[in-house]
């Protein structure tokens, strides 16, 4: 629209293996980011999306250029400027300069080379140079020295995990404190339980309640046993596990670095070249995120159920209402928060099935696919905490019981018969069950009819909270 | 325990590639079976198993003998040997001894061979010969002619595949038949429809009959397309498509006789490289299939819904009682057959995973794993099949509607206040609903209180019938 | 930082079921959105990620106002107001006011509601009132008027999925080109053919990029049916598809202005229940697309395999670098755009299996999930799109033949003996194969030095041309 | 064919809640076994076909005799008689009486009810009663007595798992000592390490099949540690959890027994409400198999890529062969028992698919699918055992390999040119690679020729010992 023409964009010019190319001059990555943005058009979503990752290469740098200075490969000088620009990413500045597609081919080299033209091109202005004046602090040969995306990337992955791993573990926590919550409000709130969805035996809300509260808290137990196989890195395995390139004491040092800077207990996996292409602990982790979805589910599939209604279902709960539920059907309020967390839990599934290909399709010494497997399981943790946090917050605090209701379905249930079953023998009992079905009348009134049981045993075994047992 | 030392077995001694074995005398399956039997110990379950897959590949056998014996590489005595001892096993015969285990490494090498060493046996005892005499007819020079495991092989498993999915389109008519006559029988019976589990509108118990009576329908247009893709066949593409050792004529004159043995309008692929080495057509039937169970299991789900209960749930339609339900409550009748349906599906699906990484597999010239994709559609078809005639013929013909908790559930239900929307506003509805939630009356009086319709307009908008509509 | 307070943004009121909220008195969106995007905070990616939806929404809403004109339930002035504000979506405008998460929960009531909303609004602007003031245009009564989610919505869904998978079907073709043209360049080049990355027969390099190209030509038919299915819609189902709320003729009315709008030959569902409820068409059209992912897979697996090397490997194609290979490695140039294509096929895969989940999971007369069902199949339609491109334009375009490899292996090949089976024997030739390998001589000089054929006969069958065939 | 009537089978009548069957007076299963018999006519396999699953259930049926002896419930006579019957399963005999189908409906009720006859009349047959004289002693209130489905199924299906795991996990350590063994006969062969499929570093072949070895370990721990998790049963939980009809105490001393019976050490659940409705611990384990699963495929991938060829393909192995690899090409022979590991992977990935949808669809206080997930796991462990046995013993057992070959790739590729990368720099490293690459000449040549380094330095480092690493 405008007649002024826009101002030509600075450009500086770099250069790598395939030639020449014209980067913004103000951008911190280089050409090969360029290219990578250009081969891998795929999802739109660059890697900046998962701050901890950026965070974690950060580390990872730091770690390197500190080890490598230690051991004497790098000036102290280039050093400390490299270790200044990676305390800056740290810090949340330059995120937006993590450019490349999460998913992307290379086995994670674009997601390196992106990480060493930021850091290079940070540290040369803490240094006083211009962007791009690789002759004084260069990407590869000084930002990546004595490492290999093939250590460096798994690597960071795996801190990011990590740190990822333990915010997932704080919301499930969240989630199975609400439910714990409501277990001891509902404690003495008798109901039916239900197998195969038929009526079943009496049992307390509180109890139904309790099982969620116990599910989570074991699958964070299984959950943090898991992340502890993520504290294994494979940082100076260099290209293949050999450790080529990396000088002697290198992968210890830099581990030790690392583990500084991220308070994380890392160690180095014993065998290097079969940590350097295994995916193992990747696909364990998912299998375990996987778990926690499958209960979460079950969980939610229940509260939708138990508040079924308000009429026409259950009607045992209430779930608070948080959203009109209907562009047509005034009000009406509908489950959406447990909704919202099965979606969730489909999409964990699904993503670990993307996990489990990419890891079978890695090949003789490295894994090729890590960045599709660091984006799946990485969406997999943030919903998943995601779901756990907003079914706590909106719902599960939230939930109110219908007493009346569910004390009048123990009342009327055939169910209660299961309760007299050791007593007047299982093919007595099953005559009752079959006569209060066909007559619609009650168990209790057909067992004293029929003089099985004197009146005041009766009223003894058919007192509720005896029913409901001690578990 | 005997002191009598048993007779020793008599045996024959073959020989192959690898050297010497002998075999028991009285089989039918020669060395090449018997290591295979050795080298793949791992379901136990023999091919034989697949009654469909054995008659297919008699069937593929003696077409390749009348092609040969009509381009004259093979003399009529050894083809009619070879055709009668085919027919021999499509009419039931010597199925026990194909051996070899549904899972296989070879790409089908081991199940090919068994059928040559099979058909070879059988057609010398025919020519008046032992087994074993190969010199006068030989299971790879004379069975085999022309061919390779990599055609004949996907060419059988098509066959086989033709027939079993017609007798799956054939039961799942069955399964439809029954839910139209129900949608028939339930046609006046009004209920709530229900959204998100949550009370919706009304609508009619013929109405969500017919709806799953449709699903399958559609589902089987689906599969009567996806079929057709199975019917291109690459016999006379020999090793990899190129059609090498087989004569000038053989790929169109095997087709014409296996159509005409089986009956089925067989189309030989345009391009046999392609053919050969593509498994698309299995995938996508192994997608309708998944498709079909999705269905079959959210239906069954319904059903397990609908009749939950009996007191403590929603009551709507009984299923009729198949066995007992429980070994402790005495009375209680489950969904089994509508459970034993879900477990079909899930199967089903977790099958397509399998045969999705399967064909996924494959490398350059050949699929080596068609085996296992056999073996999964096979027990897909076979176990789907299964549960329409069990959900068709134990449970959805035998249901009954609770018209009276049915009719009961739309006079009270808030739901109706959606058909006075369009009336009297969405804001005025919403908080109608509001009121008649929290003080337990019913819509009707409510708005009748409020004025906001004349009594008689009210009558003719809350008929159930028409609330119904007529979709 | 700065002491100067910022300026307290203006608000506007809302009030809905709940209560009431201030929204910022610039958004389109209102307060029916707002508690969506607080209820769910799960990816932090917005619908608007997916223009093809929302030009959708805005269709579906055109239609349904231009039908409610014409039936008389709306204005001429409202309907053009909102016909007005729905092309303006439709051009590009406003697309940033989707702000719902794209997993939600509500079966996408939130998704409708932010449409009726951004609609209202812009509406009412175009009518010169004020956002916000909805007594003149309201978005439930007059945006939504006839209509529900549970039509709306998957209808909007199915639009945008045609539109999506067309431009899918276009950067097939792209891609099919691509192979077919290597087919033809490389059709005079010979190589060995492989069944169980063992050597198998001689083939030309144009009849393996044939098979490629012949992969891709079928997946497009099947995806060109799968769309056909996806233009059944069920528009005028309103809540459960019996039509509630929506006046005679509405159906046939909106179907009829939404297909002059978007160009599509929609017809509508003929049991509206069925449609409502069903997804099948999604996880037919998912199981397409993952049929598509597994064959590219393999596609791309074949062609990191023939290029493997460069001295260590295959080495019988170069794909053209596009980036540097390694951080560590000069010179190293990786196959990284198969690779990327390898990875989105395992998310696609992944996708299916969250669909068939999300498909399962619907009870009764709805399926709550459709939002992570459009998720997940925009995701596989978006990725694969630019995985086929990408493909094609940065891989396949640039391949190159080692011409002279490729001959010198059908040259030295032990494969060349089964060219031979049919003139000397199984037997013979297998005894050749053994000397060949055991002793390294070549396949030809043995059987000459047997004088097991006229070394004129041999050189005839040797002919390489003639072995590959005419397939 | 025979004009002689066949005897009539003599039968004995019983009968249960929904009437009066005839079954074979012979069959030691009754009539609930007859009705499952005809309802579940799916896969056609009985349950027999898991010994380990008749041995547990026999094993838990023995556990609660001798728990209702102990406390009062059941006389001494009876639960002898119970106990003996229970110890001739286990010792192998009446596994044919376990008729019911794997994939059943009711939540395992029929497979209980199956063992309960058949305990019953074995039982009545050793104290001198005819089969069928449940006055006696009966299947329900006797064998069953203090028990539900819902506690003995999954309790039994726990204690098969940990057998069955416990064959697994051996067979794993073979596979892993016959890769280790091979690792330390090839520690000093010396071949190039690949990443992304292009030559890569140098390594040795004894590091590539160490790596193997390591994974299985790993992998060894995780099955151990997930089985642990196994040994937490729910007996005593009876219906759903509560206990309710099992006498105080009744659970300890039952887990007791059973812990005797088993030598396992078992332990209660502590929140049997939980437990009795809580499938985590079987998609825990299936995760594991999966990962498992996916090193195997990955390990059998490489075993076929390394022994490509003979002559047009990597040829730096050889794998034994086992069979004749080809009907057609003589002389061929195939990769065939890791193709068949590949399938099991396969399977075992798909069958994870299915447990994960079984657990998920849990509902309430009982998963109704446990045994698809019972079949699902049991096949899973199966095949991964026999996998293991057949990959260990007739294939990396025998493995051999082409040192010279491997020699030769080191020697003349472009990967040597990374061990100079840190002496010569990136850039000038990069520039000699690619002249290298283009002229076909060695890179060691090239670097003397340009004078970069001293020809002693450049011998020293190019050692390939020295370049393979101390990893």
């Amino acid at each position: 629209m405008s007649t002024v023409p826009a101002p030509t964009p600075a450009l500086r010019r770099e250069h790598d293996l395939l030639g020449e190319r014209d980067v913004p001059a103000d951008a911190y990555w280089g050409i090969h980011s360029l290219r990578a943005t250009e081969n891998f058009p795929i999802t739109g979503i660059p890697i900046s999306v998962y701050p901890q990752l950026i965070d974690a290469l950060a580390a990872v740098k730091e770690a390197a250029a500190r080890a490598n200075e230690e051991l004497g490969l790098l000036p102290k000088a280039k050093a400390d400027a490299i270790a200044a620009a990676c305390r800056e990413i740290r810090a949340g500045h330059l995120h937006d300069q993590f450019v490349v597609d999460v998913i992307q081919g290379g086995a994670g080299t674009s997601t390196n080379m992106n990480a060493n033209e930021v850091v290079a091109n940070r540290a040369l202005e803490l240094l006083g140079h211009p962007k791009g004046a690789y002759e004084h602090l260069h990407p590869n040969e000084d930002v990546n020295l004595s490492q290999s995306t093939n250590d460096v990337y798994p690597t960071a992955v795996k801190v990011a995990t990590v740190s990822a791993v333990h915010g997932l573990l704080r919301a499930m926590a969240v989630v199975q404190d609400a439910f714990a919550a409501k277990a001891l409000e509902f404690r003495d709130v008798l109901k039916m339980g239900r197998t195969q969805l038929q009526d079943a035996v009496p049992m307390t809300l509180g109890q139904e309640f309790s099982a969620y509260a116990v599910m989570i808290d074991e699958d964070r137990a299984r959950l943090a046993e898991a992340v502890e196989l993520i504290h294994e890195i494979n940082l100076g395995a260099t290209a293949i596990g050999t450790g080529l390139n990396a000088p002697a004491g290198y992968a210890e040092t830099a581990r030790r670095h690392l583990a500084e800077i991220t308070g994380m207990p890392l160690v180095t996996a014993a065998n290097l070249v079969e940590a350097t292409q295994d995916c193992g602990a990747f696909v364990h982790l998912s299998g375990v995120l996987k778990r926690i979805a499958v209960k979460l589910s079950k969980s939610c599939n229940d509260l939708r159920l138990l508040s079924s209604g308000p009429r026409a279902g259950l009607n045992e709960i209430n779930l608070p209402p948080v959203q009109a539920g209907s562009s047509i059907m005034p009000g009406k309020v509908n489950p959406v928060i447990p909704e919202v967390v099965n979606q969730v839990a489909f999409e964990v599934i699904g993503n670990d099935v993307t996990i489990t290909m990419a890891a079978e399709a890695g090949q003789l010494q490295l894994n090729a696919f890590e960045p599709v497997i660091l984006h799946s399981l990485a969406k997999s943790i943030t919903s998943l905490r995601a779901a756990c946090l907003t079914l706590a917050e909106r719902c599960v605090t939230g939930i109110t019981a219908n007493t009346e209701v569910l004390r009048a379905s123990v009342e009327t249930s055939i169910g209660l018969v299961t309760a007299l079953n050791p007593h007047i023998g299982y093919t007595a009992a099953t005559e009752i069950a079959q006569e209060a079905l066909s007559t619609g009348r009650g168990v209790a009134e057909l067992v004293l009819e029929k003089g099985l049981l004197p009146a005041e045993r009766l009223a003894e075994l058919l007192t509720p909270e005896r029913v409901a047992g001690a578990a």
